[in-house]
Protein backbone atom coordinates (compact mmCIF):
# COMPACT_ATOMS: atom_id res chain seq x y z
CA UNK A 1 0.00 0.00 0.00
CA UNK A 2 1.52 3.50 -1.42
CA UNK A 3 0.87 6.12 0.92
CA UNK A 4 2.14 9.69 0.01
CA UNK A 5 3.60 12.31 2.07
CA UNK A 6 3.26 15.78 1.25
CA UNK A 7 4.37 19.10 2.83
CA UNK A 8 2.65 22.49 2.98
CA UNK A 9 3.49 25.89 4.58
CA UNK A 10 0.00 27.95 6.14
CA UNK A 11 -0.60 30.95 3.77
CA UNK A 12 -2.00 34.13 5.60
CA UNK A 13 -4.15 33.85 3.54
CA UNK A 14 -5.65 29.98 4.47
CA UNK A 15 -6.25 31.87 8.11
CA UNK A 16 -9.57 33.58 9.27
CA UNK A 17 -10.53 35.56 11.77
CA UNK A 18 -10.72 32.73 14.58
CA UNK A 19 -7.00 32.86 14.24
CA UNK A 20 -6.71 29.27 12.65
CA UNK A 21 -7.05 28.03 9.14
CA UNK A 22 -10.04 27.93 7.65
CA UNK A 23 -12.00 24.86 7.46
CA UNK A 24 -12.84 25.61 3.54
CA UNK A 25 -8.69 25.04 2.57
CA UNK A 26 -8.46 21.09 3.84
CA UNK A 27 -10.58 20.12 0.88
CA UNK A 28 -7.72 22.24 -1.11
CA UNK A 29 -5.36 20.30 0.48
CA UNK A 30 -7.00 16.84 0.21
CA UNK A 31 -6.50 17.64 -3.74
CA UNK A 32 -2.95 19.23 -3.38
CA UNK A 33 -2.17 15.44 -1.85
CA UNK A 34 -4.05 13.61 -4.61
CA UNK A 35 -2.26 15.63 -6.94
CA UNK A 36 1.25 14.51 -5.25
CA UNK A 37 -0.04 11.22 -4.94
CA UNK A 38 -0.98 10.28 -8.28
CA UNK A 39 1.95 12.00 -10.31
CA UNK A 40 4.18 9.71 -7.50
CA UNK A 41 2.28 6.81 -8.55
CA UNK A 42 3.79 7.36 -11.97
CA UNK A 43 1.38 9.57 -13.45
CA UNK A 44 0.68 13.08 -13.41
CA UNK A 45 -3.21 14.01 -12.93
CA UNK A 46 -2.76 16.71 -15.57
CA UNK A 47 -1.18 14.19 -17.93
CA UNK A 48 -4.33 11.86 -17.17
CA UNK A 49 -6.79 14.81 -17.86
CA UNK A 50 -4.93 16.02 -20.98
CA UNK A 51 -5.66 12.38 -22.16
CA UNK A 52 -9.58 13.02 -22.22
CA UNK A 53 -10.07 11.24 -18.01
CA UNK A 54 -11.31 13.37 -15.56
CA UNK A 55 -11.62 12.46 -12.10
CA UNK A 56 -14.57 14.75 -10.34
CA UNK A 57 -15.39 14.85 -6.86
CA UNK A 58 -18.96 12.95 -5.84
CA UNK A 59 -18.65 12.76 -1.94
CA UNK A 60 -16.56 14.39 0.73
CA UNK A 61 -16.33 13.89 4.50
CA UNK A 62 -13.72 15.81 6.76
CA UNK A 63 -13.30 15.53 10.76
CA UNK A 64 -11.56 18.35 12.12
CA UNK A 65 -9.72 17.20 15.06
CA UNK A 66 -7.27 20.30 16.03
CA UNK A 67 -6.14 22.97 13.83
CA UNK A 68 -3.15 24.74 11.96
CA UNK A 69 -2.12 28.20 12.26
CA UNK A 70 -0.07 30.51 9.59
CA UNK A 71 3.32 29.26 9.00
CA UNK A 72 2.86 25.70 10.14
CA UNK A 73 4.43 22.85 8.56
CA UNK A 74 1.78 20.99 7.53
CA UNK A 75 2.20 17.06 6.12
CA UNK A 76 -0.71 15.55 4.19
CA UNK A 77 -0.78 11.87 3.74
CA UNK A 78 -2.64 9.85 0.93
CA UNK A 79 -4.07 6.46 0.36
CA UNK A 80 -6.55 4.55 -1.35
CA UNK A 81 -9.35 3.46 0.32
CA UNK A 82 -10.89 1.37 -2.13
CA UNK A 83 -11.80 1.57 -5.65
CA UNK A 84 -13.60 0.13 -8.32
CA UNK A 85 -13.30 0.60 -12.55
CA UNK A 86 -15.44 3.42 -12.49
CA UNK A 87 -14.95 4.91 -8.95
CA UNK A 88 -11.87 5.75 -6.32
CA UNK A 89 -11.92 6.70 -3.17
CA UNK A 90 -8.50 8.42 -1.36
CA UNK A 91 -8.37 8.64 2.42
CA UNK A 92 -6.50 11.54 3.92
CA UNK A 93 -4.56 12.56 7.39
CA UNK A 94 -3.28 15.76 8.03
CA UNK A 95 -0.94 16.54 11.01
CA UNK A 96 1.93 18.95 11.57
CA UNK A 97 5.33 18.12 11.21
CA UNK A 98 7.07 16.71 14.20
CA UNK A 99 3.32 16.51 15.80
CA UNK A 100 2.06 12.85 17.05
CA UNK A 101 -1.69 14.27 16.76
CA UNK A 102 -3.67 14.32 13.84
CA UNK A 103 -5.36 17.48 13.72
CA UNK A 104 -7.72 16.56 10.42
CA UNK A 105 -8.59 13.25 8.50
CA UNK A 106 -11.12 13.08 5.76
CA UNK A 107 -12.28 11.12 2.28
CA UNK A 108 -12.68 11.96 -1.27
CA UNK A 109 -14.58 9.81 -3.68
CA UNK A 110 -14.48 10.22 -7.19
CA UNK A 111 -16.42 8.86 -10.52
CA UNK A 112 -14.08 8.99 -13.80
CA UNK A 113 -15.50 10.38 -16.55
CA UNK A 114 -14.47 11.98 -20.17
CA UNK A 115 -14.32 15.38 -21.01
CA UNK A 116 -18.13 15.87 -21.12
CA UNK A 117 -18.83 14.15 -17.36
CA UNK A 118 -20.01 11.54 -18.46
CA UNK A 119 -18.88 8.48 -16.23
CA UNK A 120 -16.45 5.64 -17.89
CA UNK A 121 -15.12 2.67 -17.18
CA UNK A 122 -11.38 2.30 -16.76
CA UNK A 123 -10.69 -1.05 -17.01
CA UNK A 124 -11.87 -0.32 -21.11
CA UNK A 125 -10.67 4.14 -21.47
CA UNK A 126 -7.74 3.74 -19.62
CA UNK A 127 -5.81 0.14 -18.59
CA UNK A 128 -2.83 1.70 -17.79
CA UNK A 129 -4.55 4.10 -15.03
CA UNK A 130 -6.02 0.98 -13.45
CA UNK A 131 -2.74 -0.68 -13.66
CA UNK A 132 -1.04 2.21 -11.81
CA UNK A 133 -3.64 1.82 -9.01
CA UNK A 134 -3.33 -1.59 -8.51
CA UNK A 135 0.16 -1.38 -8.04
CA UNK A 136 -0.40 2.18 -5.77
CA UNK A 137 -3.12 0.03 -3.75
CA UNK A 138 -0.52 -3.05 -3.19
CA UNK A 139 -2.66 -5.55 -5.58
CA UNK A 140 0.42 -6.30 -8.22
CA UNK A 141 4.28 -5.91 -7.74
CA UNK A 142 5.75 -3.07 -9.08
CA UNK B 1 -38.85 24.17 11.39
CA UNK B 2 -37.17 27.36 9.86
CA UNK B 3 -35.32 26.88 6.62
CA UNK B 4 -33.79 29.97 4.89
CA UNK B 5 -33.08 30.63 1.05
CA UNK B 6 -29.85 32.52 0.43
CA UNK B 7 -29.68 33.62 -3.28
CA UNK B 8 -25.34 33.50 -4.55
CA UNK B 9 -24.47 34.15 -8.13
CA UNK B 10 -21.29 31.94 -9.25
CA UNK B 11 -18.21 33.96 -9.06
CA UNK B 12 -15.25 33.34 -12.38
CA UNK B 13 -12.45 33.01 -9.26
CA UNK B 14 -15.27 29.72 -8.16
CA UNK B 15 -15.14 27.96 -11.28
CA UNK B 16 -11.72 25.35 -12.32
CA UNK B 17 -10.39 24.04 -15.59
CA UNK B 18 -12.82 21.51 -15.59
CA UNK B 19 -15.22 24.85 -16.37
CA UNK B 20 -17.62 23.97 -13.38
CA UNK B 21 -17.71 25.45 -9.96
CA UNK B 22 -14.27 23.79 -8.07
CA UNK B 23 -15.86 21.31 -5.08
CA UNK B 24 -13.63 23.28 -2.23
CA UNK B 25 -16.44 26.25 -2.83
CA UNK B 26 -19.68 24.45 -1.82
CA UNK B 27 -18.37 24.28 2.50
CA UNK B 28 -18.06 28.20 1.77
CA UNK B 29 -21.34 28.63 0.14
CA UNK B 30 -22.34 26.44 3.12
CA UNK B 31 -21.37 29.32 5.23
CA UNK B 32 -22.83 31.87 3.75
CA UNK B 33 -25.93 29.84 4.37
CA UNK B 34 -25.31 29.69 7.60
CA UNK B 35 -24.20 33.33 8.31
CA UNK B 36 -28.11 34.13 6.38
CA UNK B 37 -29.71 31.53 8.90
CA UNK B 38 -28.04 32.97 12.19
CA UNK B 39 -29.22 36.13 10.69
CA UNK B 40 -32.42 35.55 10.44
CA UNK B 41 -32.80 33.49 13.62
CA UNK B 42 -32.55 37.06 15.00
CA UNK B 43 -28.98 37.57 16.30
CA UNK B 44 -25.72 38.04 13.63
CA UNK B 45 -23.37 35.45 13.71
CA UNK B 46 -20.79 38.53 14.16
CA UNK B 47 -22.46 39.68 16.83
CA UNK B 48 -22.58 35.62 18.62
CA UNK B 49 -18.36 35.50 18.24
CA UNK B 50 -18.40 39.24 19.59
CA UNK B 51 -19.89 38.02 22.71
CA UNK B 52 -17.51 35.33 23.08
CA UNK B 53 -19.00 32.53 22.16
CA UNK B 54 -17.40 30.79 18.80
CA UNK B 55 -19.06 28.00 16.70
CA UNK B 56 -15.69 25.60 15.09
CA UNK B 57 -16.93 22.85 12.46
CA UNK B 58 -15.94 19.63 13.21
CA UNK B 59 -17.80 17.33 11.02
CA UNK B 60 -18.33 18.48 7.09
CA UNK B 61 -19.74 15.92 4.77
CA UNK B 62 -20.64 16.99 1.09
CA UNK B 63 -22.40 15.31 -1.67
CA UNK B 64 -21.66 16.72 -5.41
CA UNK B 65 -24.46 15.38 -7.54
CA UNK B 66 -24.63 18.20 -10.37
CA UNK B 67 -22.34 20.59 -10.98
CA UNK B 68 -22.99 24.71 -11.45
CA UNK B 69 -21.46 27.26 -13.70
CA UNK B 70 -20.05 30.71 -13.97
CA UNK B 71 -23.08 33.28 -13.31
CA UNK B 72 -25.29 30.40 -12.58
CA UNK B 73 -28.01 31.76 -9.95
CA UNK B 74 -27.99 29.55 -6.73
CA UNK B 75 -30.18 28.89 -3.64
CA UNK B 76 -28.65 27.32 -0.62
CA UNK B 77 -31.52 25.88 1.63
CA UNK B 78 -30.50 26.02 5.16
CA UNK B 79 -31.95 24.28 8.53
CA UNK B 80 -30.94 23.01 11.75
CA UNK B 81 -30.77 19.08 11.50
CA UNK B 82 -29.93 18.48 15.36
CA UNK B 83 -28.88 20.02 18.16
CA UNK B 84 -27.93 19.88 22.03
CA UNK B 85 -26.47 22.36 24.78
CA UNK B 86 -23.21 22.02 23.35
CA UNK B 87 -23.37 20.44 20.27
CA UNK B 88 -25.22 21.72 16.53
CA UNK B 89 -25.68 20.27 13.05
CA UNK B 90 -26.56 21.98 9.76
CA UNK B 91 -27.96 20.75 6.90
CA UNK B 92 -27.50 22.44 3.41
CA UNK B 93 -29.46 21.77 -0.05
CA UNK B 94 -27.94 23.93 -2.90
CA UNK B 95 -30.23 24.37 -6.16
CA UNK B 96 -29.90 26.19 -9.42
CA UNK B 97 -32.56 29.02 -9.37
CA UNK B 98 -35.64 27.84 -11.44
CA UNK B 99 -34.28 23.66 -11.64
CA UNK B 100 -35.73 20.93 -9.87
CA UNK B 101 -32.78 19.05 -9.30
CA UNK B 102 -30.64 19.15 -6.06
CA UNK B 103 -26.76 20.02 -7.41
CA UNK B 104 -25.34 19.65 -4.07
CA UNK B 105 -26.57 18.58 -0.04
CA UNK B 106 -24.21 18.87 2.92
CA UNK B 107 -23.85 18.84 6.60
CA UNK B 108 -21.52 20.46 8.90
CA UNK B 109 -21.50 19.22 12.71
CA UNK B 110 -20.43 22.33 15.08
CA UNK B 111 -19.27 23.13 18.77
CA UNK B 112 -19.60 26.04 21.03
CA UNK B 113 -17.02 26.78 22.45
CA UNK B 114 -15.40 30.30 24.08
CA UNK B 115 -12.89 32.31 22.35
CA UNK B 116 -9.65 29.94 23.53
CA UNK B 117 -11.85 26.74 21.32
CA UNK B 118 -13.00 25.19 25.11
CA UNK B 119 -16.21 23.63 24.32
CA UNK B 120 -18.58 25.50 26.42
CA UNK B 121 -22.65 24.62 27.72
CA UNK B 122 -25.12 27.34 25.60
CA UNK B 123 -27.06 26.40 28.25
CA UNK B 124 -25.43 27.90 30.98
CA UNK B 125 -23.18 30.36 29.44
CA UNK B 126 -25.59 31.37 26.39
CA UNK B 127 -29.36 30.70 27.16
CA UNK B 128 -30.78 33.53 24.68
CA UNK B 129 -28.78 31.77 21.61
CA UNK B 130 -30.51 28.07 22.80
CA UNK B 131 -34.05 30.21 22.77
CA UNK B 132 -33.34 31.09 19.44
CA UNK B 133 -32.41 27.83 18.18
CA UNK B 134 -35.56 26.50 19.83
CA UNK B 135 -37.48 28.32 17.91
CA UNK B 136 -35.92 27.88 14.54
CA UNK B 137 -35.93 24.22 15.06
CA UNK B 138 -39.75 24.95 15.61
CA UNK B 139 -39.35 23.25 19.39
CA UNK B 140 -41.37 26.01 21.12
CA UNK B 141 -43.72 29.40 19.39
CA UNK B 142 -42.08 32.44 18.58
CA UNK C 1 -21.09 57.24 -18.31
CA UNK C 2 -23.05 53.86 -16.47
CA UNK C 3 -21.89 53.18 -13.09
CA UNK C 4 -22.93 50.00 -11.70
CA UNK C 5 -23.75 49.49 -7.79
CA UNK C 6 -23.14 45.62 -6.85
CA UNK C 7 -23.91 44.22 -3.59
CA UNK C 8 -21.85 42.20 -1.41
CA UNK C 9 -21.78 40.41 2.32
CA UNK C 10 -18.71 39.71 3.57
CA UNK C 11 -18.15 36.01 3.91
CA UNK C 12 -16.56 34.42 7.19
CA UNK C 13 -13.60 32.32 4.62
CA UNK C 14 -12.96 36.06 3.44
CA UNK C 15 -11.43 37.38 6.82
CA UNK C 16 -7.76 36.72 8.11
CA UNK C 17 -6.44 36.53 11.02
CA UNK C 18 -6.09 40.03 11.41
CA UNK C 19 -9.77 40.40 11.71
CA UNK C 20 -10.36 41.90 8.40
CA UNK C 21 -11.08 40.61 4.91
CA UNK C 22 -8.01 39.35 3.56
CA UNK C 23 -6.44 41.64 0.30
CA UNK C 24 -6.56 38.57 -2.23
CA UNK C 25 -10.62 39.00 -2.09
CA UNK C 26 -10.68 42.99 -3.22
CA UNK C 27 -9.60 41.45 -7.19
CA UNK C 28 -12.40 38.60 -7.17
CA UNK C 29 -14.65 41.72 -5.99
CA UNK C 30 -13.54 43.59 -8.78
CA UNK C 31 -14.41 40.74 -10.65
CA UNK C 32 -17.58 40.17 -9.22
CA UNK C 33 -18.58 44.16 -10.01
CA UNK C 34 -17.35 43.70 -13.49
CA UNK C 35 -19.34 40.38 -14.59
CA UNK C 36 -22.60 42.65 -12.94
CA UNK C 37 -21.42 45.62 -14.78
CA UNK C 38 -21.07 43.28 -18.22
CA UNK C 39 -24.08 41.52 -18.03
CA UNK C 40 -26.00 45.45 -16.99
CA UNK C 41 -24.79 47.00 -20.31
CA UNK C 42 -26.71 44.23 -22.09
CA UNK C 43 -24.78 41.08 -22.54
CA UNK C 44 -23.55 38.56 -19.76
CA UNK C 45 -20.03 37.75 -19.55
CA UNK C 46 -20.29 34.24 -19.37
CA UNK C 47 -22.04 34.36 -23.08
CA UNK C 48 -19.17 36.53 -24.36
CA UNK C 49 -16.89 33.46 -23.61
CA UNK C 50 -19.50 31.28 -24.85
CA UNK C 51 -18.84 33.35 -28.04
CA UNK C 52 -15.13 32.34 -28.10
CA UNK C 53 -14.13 36.22 -27.10
CA UNK C 54 -12.28 36.04 -23.91
CA UNK C 55 -11.05 39.13 -21.80
CA UNK C 56 -7.78 38.01 -19.87
CA UNK C 57 -6.70 40.52 -17.00
CA UNK C 58 -3.41 41.77 -17.90
CA UNK C 59 -2.55 44.51 -15.23
CA UNK C 60 -4.30 44.82 -11.52
CA UNK C 61 -3.77 47.87 -9.29
CA UNK C 62 -5.63 47.99 -6.47
CA UNK C 63 -5.07 50.97 -3.12
CA UNK C 64 -6.61 49.98 0.03
CA UNK C 65 -7.41 52.65 2.18
CA UNK C 66 -9.99 51.17 4.81
CA UNK C 67 -10.49 47.72 5.46
CA UNK C 68 -14.21 45.39 5.63
CA UNK C 69 -15.21 42.76 8.57
CA UNK C 70 -17.53 39.99 8.31
CA UNK C 71 -21.16 40.17 7.84
CA UNK C 72 -20.42 43.97 6.83
CA UNK C 73 -22.74 44.75 3.20
CA UNK C 74 -20.30 46.10 0.71
CA UNK C 75 -21.13 47.77 -2.46
CA UNK C 76 -19.11 47.95 -5.61
CA UNK C 77 -19.30 50.86 -8.06
CA UNK C 78 -17.95 49.61 -11.68
CA UNK C 79 -17.35 52.11 -14.47
CA UNK C 80 -15.21 51.97 -17.74
CA UNK C 81 -12.22 53.86 -17.61
CA UNK C 82 -10.73 53.95 -20.84
CA UNK C 83 -10.99 51.65 -23.83
CA UNK C 84 -9.67 50.82 -27.22
CA UNK C 85 -10.56 47.98 -30.16
CA UNK C 86 -8.29 45.53 -28.42
CA UNK C 87 -8.50 46.68 -24.79
CA UNK C 88 -10.36 47.61 -21.56
CA UNK C 89 -9.65 48.86 -18.17
CA UNK C 90 -12.24 49.15 -15.57
CA UNK C 91 -12.58 51.36 -12.59
CA UNK C 92 -13.82 50.47 -9.21
CA UNK C 93 -14.45 51.78 -5.70
CA UNK C 94 -15.59 49.88 -2.87
CA UNK C 95 -17.70 51.57 0.18
CA UNK C 96 -19.35 50.21 3.30
CA UNK C 97 -22.91 50.35 2.78
CA UNK C 98 -24.03 53.47 5.05
CA UNK C 99 -20.77 54.97 4.80
CA UNK C 100 -19.14 57.87 2.87
CA UNK C 101 -15.66 56.51 3.30
CA UNK C 102 -14.08 54.61 0.46
CA UNK C 103 -12.42 51.43 1.55
CA UNK C 104 -10.62 50.32 -1.70
CA UNK C 105 -10.23 52.03 -5.13
CA UNK C 106 -8.41 49.70 -7.84
CA UNK C 107 -8.51 49.48 -11.53
CA UNK C 108 -8.31 46.04 -14.43
CA UNK C 109 -7.05 46.55 -18.07
CA UNK C 110 -8.01 43.93 -20.03
CA UNK C 111 -7.08 41.95 -23.49
CA UNK C 112 -9.67 40.75 -25.59
CA UNK C 113 -8.36 37.38 -26.94
CA UNK C 114 -10.09 34.49 -28.90
CA UNK C 115 -10.15 30.94 -26.97
CA UNK C 116 -6.24 30.32 -27.37
CA UNK C 117 -5.98 33.88 -25.65
CA UNK C 118 -4.77 35.40 -28.47
CA UNK C 119 -5.18 39.19 -29.41
CA UNK C 120 -8.11 40.05 -31.35
CA UNK C 121 -9.70 43.74 -32.38
CA UNK C 122 -13.56 43.70 -31.34
CA UNK C 123 -14.21 46.23 -33.71
CA UNK C 124 -13.79 43.18 -36.38
CA UNK C 125 -14.43 40.21 -34.30
CA UNK C 126 -17.42 41.19 -32.20
CA UNK C 127 -18.47 44.90 -33.31
CA UNK C 128 -21.71 44.24 -31.12
CA UNK C 129 -19.73 44.11 -27.83
CA UNK C 130 -17.98 47.37 -29.24
CA UNK C 131 -21.14 48.93 -29.36
CA UNK C 132 -22.33 47.63 -26.09
CA UNK C 133 -19.46 49.63 -24.66
CA UNK C 134 -19.20 52.69 -26.50
CA UNK C 135 -23.57 52.76 -24.67
CA UNK C 136 -22.04 51.93 -21.69
CA UNK C 137 -19.28 54.86 -21.81
CA UNK C 138 -21.85 57.32 -22.86
CA UNK C 139 -20.20 57.76 -26.33
CA UNK C 140 -23.40 56.87 -27.80
CA UNK C 141 -26.79 56.70 -26.93
CA UNK C 142 -28.49 54.04 -26.33
CA UNK D 1 21.06 43.00 -1.56
CA UNK D 2 18.96 39.64 -0.70
CA UNK D 3 16.61 37.87 -3.22
CA UNK D 4 14.63 34.90 -2.02
CA UNK D 5 13.30 32.01 -4.35
CA UNK D 6 10.18 30.22 -3.10
CA UNK D 7 8.77 27.38 -5.26
CA UNK D 8 5.28 26.71 -5.37
CA UNK D 9 2.96 23.50 -7.62
CA UNK D 10 -0.18 25.27 -9.10
CA UNK D 11 -2.97 23.16 -6.94
CA UNK D 12 -5.93 22.54 -9.10
CA UNK D 13 -8.05 25.03 -7.00
CA UNK D 14 -5.91 27.51 -8.38
CA UNK D 15 -7.20 27.33 -12.13
CA UNK D 16 -10.39 28.94 -13.65
CA UNK D 17 -12.51 28.18 -16.78
CA UNK D 18 -9.63 29.62 -18.79
CA UNK D 19 -7.64 26.98 -18.00
CA UNK D 20 -4.96 28.93 -16.39
CA UNK D 21 -4.35 29.80 -13.08
CA UNK D 22 -6.97 32.80 -11.71
CA UNK D 23 -5.29 36.34 -11.61
CA UNK D 24 -6.66 36.85 -7.82
CA UNK D 25 -3.63 33.72 -6.90
CA UNK D 26 -0.95 36.14 -7.82
CA UNK D 27 -1.06 38.26 -4.69
CA UNK D 28 -1.36 35.53 -2.60
CA UNK D 29 2.15 33.74 -3.81
CA UNK D 30 3.39 37.15 -3.53
CA UNK D 31 2.06 36.69 0.42
CA UNK D 32 3.77 33.69 0.35
CA UNK D 33 7.26 34.37 -1.49
CA UNK D 34 6.69 37.57 1.36
CA UNK D 35 6.27 34.98 4.44
CA UNK D 36 9.54 32.95 2.95
CA UNK D 37 11.14 36.25 2.81
CA UNK D 38 10.99 37.80 6.17
CA UNK D 39 11.21 34.36 7.64
CA UNK D 40 15.12 33.70 5.44
CA UNK D 41 15.67 37.72 6.61
CA UNK D 42 15.57 36.31 9.97
CA UNK D 43 12.52 36.51 11.99
CA UNK D 44 9.20 34.71 10.82
CA UNK D 45 6.48 36.89 10.51
CA UNK D 46 4.43 35.12 12.78
CA UNK D 47 6.34 36.25 15.49
CA UNK D 48 6.54 39.43 14.56
CA UNK D 49 2.59 39.57 14.60
CA UNK D 50 2.77 37.90 17.97
CA UNK D 51 4.77 40.70 18.95
CA UNK D 52 2.48 42.78 18.64
CA UNK D 53 3.87 44.58 15.14
CA UNK D 54 1.21 43.81 11.69
CA UNK D 55 2.20 44.25 8.12
CA UNK D 56 -0.97 45.06 6.74
CA UNK D 57 -1.00 46.13 2.57
CA UNK D 58 -2.18 49.48 1.01
CA UNK D 59 -1.20 49.11 -2.36
CA UNK D 60 -0.85 46.25 -5.14
CA UNK D 61 0.17 46.10 -8.37
CA UNK D 62 0.42 43.03 -10.37
CA UNK D 63 1.50 42.48 -14.36
CA UNK D 64 -0.04 39.29 -16.15
CA UNK D 65 2.81 38.91 -18.55
CA UNK D 66 2.24 35.00 -19.08
CA UNK D 67 0.36 32.41 -17.47
CA UNK D 68 0.55 29.16 -15.16
CA UNK D 69 -1.41 25.82 -15.58
CA UNK D 70 -1.74 23.12 -13.37
CA UNK D 71 1.00 21.33 -11.82
CA UNK D 72 3.37 23.93 -12.90
CA UNK D 73 6.49 24.51 -11.30
CA UNK D 74 6.67 28.35 -10.10
CA UNK D 75 9.49 30.05 -8.61
CA UNK D 76 8.84 33.37 -6.78
CA UNK D 77 11.65 35.77 -6.41
CA UNK D 78 11.17 38.52 -3.82
CA UNK D 79 12.84 41.35 -2.85
CA UNK D 80 12.88 44.76 -1.00
CA UNK D 81 12.22 47.14 -3.36
CA UNK D 82 12.47 50.59 -0.85
CA UNK D 83 11.35 51.34 3.06
CA UNK D 84 10.98 53.98 5.36
CA UNK D 85 10.38 53.89 9.13
CA UNK D 86 7.14 53.41 8.84
CA UNK D 87 6.67 51.72 5.06
CA UNK D 88 8.37 49.01 3.17
CA UNK D 89 7.35 48.48 -0.34
CA UNK D 90 7.98 44.73 -1.91
CA UNK D 91 8.69 43.77 -5.88
CA UNK D 92 8.26 39.68 -7.00
CA UNK D 93 9.11 38.27 -10.10
CA UNK D 94 7.12 35.45 -10.93
CA UNK D 95 8.62 32.72 -13.38
CA UNK D 96 7.70 28.80 -14.49
CA UNK D 97 10.88 26.93 -13.51
CA UNK D 98 13.24 26.12 -16.13
CA UNK D 99 11.82 28.58 -18.49
CA UNK D 100 13.37 32.49 -18.32
CA UNK D 101 10.16 34.19 -19.78
CA UNK D 102 8.65 36.45 -16.72
CA UNK D 103 5.09 35.52 -16.28
CA UNK D 104 4.20 38.35 -13.79
CA UNK D 105 5.87 40.91 -12.07
CA UNK D 106 4.24 42.84 -8.76
CA UNK D 107 4.84 44.84 -5.69
CA UNK D 108 3.04 45.56 -2.53
CA UNK D 109 3.34 48.16 -0.40
CA UNK D 110 2.76 48.24 3.32
CA UNK D 111 2.69 49.76 6.47
CA UNK D 112 4.14 49.01 9.96
CA UNK D 113 1.05 49.17 12.81
CA UNK D 114 -0.02 48.01 16.20
CA UNK D 115 -2.60 45.53 16.70
CA UNK D 116 -4.88 48.16 16.21
CA UNK D 117 -4.03 48.75 12.71
CA UNK D 118 -2.45 52.09 14.16
CA UNK D 119 0.68 53.13 12.30
CA UNK D 120 3.74 53.01 14.53
CA UNK D 121 8.17 53.66 13.56
CA UNK D 122 9.88 50.50 13.66
CA UNK D 123 12.95 52.86 14.52
CA UNK D 124 10.98 53.30 17.78
CA UNK D 125 8.72 50.39 18.42
CA UNK D 126 10.63 47.87 16.60
CA UNK D 127 14.71 48.50 15.90
CA UNK D 128 15.11 44.90 15.67
CA UNK D 129 13.27 44.61 12.27
CA UNK D 130 14.93 47.32 11.32
CA UNK D 131 18.08 46.15 11.35
CA UNK D 132 17.09 43.13 9.23
CA UNK D 133 15.73 44.84 6.80
CA UNK D 134 18.66 46.73 6.43
CA UNK D 135 20.86 43.66 6.19
CA UNK D 136 18.58 42.47 3.53
CA UNK D 137 18.61 45.62 1.68
CA UNK D 138 22.17 45.45 1.32
CA UNK D 139 22.44 48.78 3.69
CA UNK D 140 24.39 46.74 6.01
CA UNK D 141 26.73 43.98 6.69
CA UNK D 142 25.43 40.74 8.12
Amino acid sequence: MFISETNLNVRYAETDQMGIVHHSNYPIWYEVGRTDFIKKMGMPYSVVEESGIMLPLIELTSSYKGSAKYEDDIIVKTRIKEFSYTRITFYYEIYKKNELNLINSGETKHVWTNRELKPVNIKKNAPHILELINVAFGNVEK
